[in-house]
């Protein structure tokens, strides 16, 4: 069991039909709106909801801002990568998938989720080590987008990547380095996109595995995008040109 | 005085030659890579610079993420509209302004802030009232990137947009429901793009004050984007048409 908690989290997790167990809402909201059809969608499911003091919800939520509702659901389904290229597959548009090698603030990691749901992404892949995972503040900062988008955890993302290029994926590292712009690269093929780590960058090796490196332009004196920015940057160019046939 | 935090935002605080009264940094830090270049710069300018209790840190920036490094500066400079226009109408590129109605997270203002900064943006304005101004947290979500970008604080954003639509500025308003997509708006003109808060989006008077209303068009079910990356996504493509010439 874990918790999920924030209105669009919440009730994303019970439209995407997540089990909830229970349905946890501070004492004294109104129950208008969003946070109305929740309740209403809980009880008509049969979820136990209960009306409690905030401070308790505060310490569900490790005092996060979980805007007066907190549910206890059943642990993240997390999907392989064969389950990803089988949807992309079978899918009527050409394949997307985001790889983040690393990406350690759950904000960053939410907000890039978000993004690649909203450009009908194929699926996410996120490594299980050394990075985040879809957590509670990982799926309040997605707005509950984790909710509607497969998210695989792999153990070695250079594999993965390996993997997808077999599969006949064309791989495309984010690198301030690299040297195509972002809005020059094919598009028609399958494509990875691999955003790494805040700071840091992509891994050496997995540098050295992506087919191309490509790079948003910056012009200011500081030199950089944050990584959620950028990432979401390349998703959107890329859904412009698909759709235009660039 | 004020206090600003993390590696990026002092370093760019010296390099912009803010007032920097002190620097206070935790013991033990090893004065490598962008830290020891922060503290030969501070001493070069006489800056007093003392190694204290990483606790000391945490009371002075209220347990953020200072990175062992906080610096005692002098307030932020607020710049007006007047002097937006001025730069703008001094630079060798077109005018591009930020308007941002009403945004309350921190982290998103700093974000739209450090993509402002990258696309090589005029400025940024933002409203007196009911909004976030520049604090410590925003200056460490922008990198550091407030200080290269100058910020108008305005009582009545509407009065601006009025304004700067007489100096002969486009003002686009991102809006879901807008009729226009983000990448079809003319850019030949000097821009105020408008972005509004989280969840509520343009205030009416602020919508209504709009010459065009553009969309960023969402796929997924959650509809929505991050209000920072949807905001980055129009910068980027404004810079990108303007530059191809389209």
């Amino acid at each position: 069991m874990t918790y999920v908690w924030g209105r669009h989290p919440v009730f994303e997790a019970l439209r995407a039909g997540r089990t909830v167990d229970r349905l946890v809402i501070a004492e004294g909201t109104r129950a208008l709106g969003l946070l109305g059809e929740i309740i209403q969608t809980a009880r008509e499911r049969g979820v136990d909801v209960q009306f409690v003091d905030r401070r308790a919800l505060d310490r569900l939520s490790d005092r996060a801002n979980h805007q007066g509702i907190v549910a206890e659901v059943a642990d993240f389904n997390y999907r392989t990568l064969d389950d990803l290229v089988a949807a992309g597959s079978s899918a009527t548009v050409a394949p997307l998938v985001l790889v983040l090698d690393g990406l350690e603030d759950p904000q960053n990691l939410g907000t890039l989720i978000r993004s690649a749901e909203a450009v009908g992404a194929t699926g996410v892949v996120i490594p299980v080590h050394r990075a985040v995972g879809v957590t509670p503040a990982v799926e309040k900062a997605s707005a509950g987008a984790v909710e509607h988008l497969p998210i695989a955890r792999v153990t070695n993302v250079v594999r993965s990547l390996v993997d997808l290029k077999q599969r006949g994926y064309w791989v495309i590292g984010l690198d301030p380095g690299g040297n195509q712009a972002y809005d020059q690269i094919r598009v028609d093929a399958p494509i990875a996109l691999v955003v790494g780590a805040e700071g840091k960058g992509l891994g050496r090796l997995v540098r050295e595995t992506c087919d191309a490196l490509v790079r948003v332009p910056v012009r200011g004196r500081v030199g950089s995008l944050n990584a959620a920015v950028a990432g979401s940057i390349v998703l959107y160019d890329i859904l412009r040109r698909r759709k235009s046939g660039a």
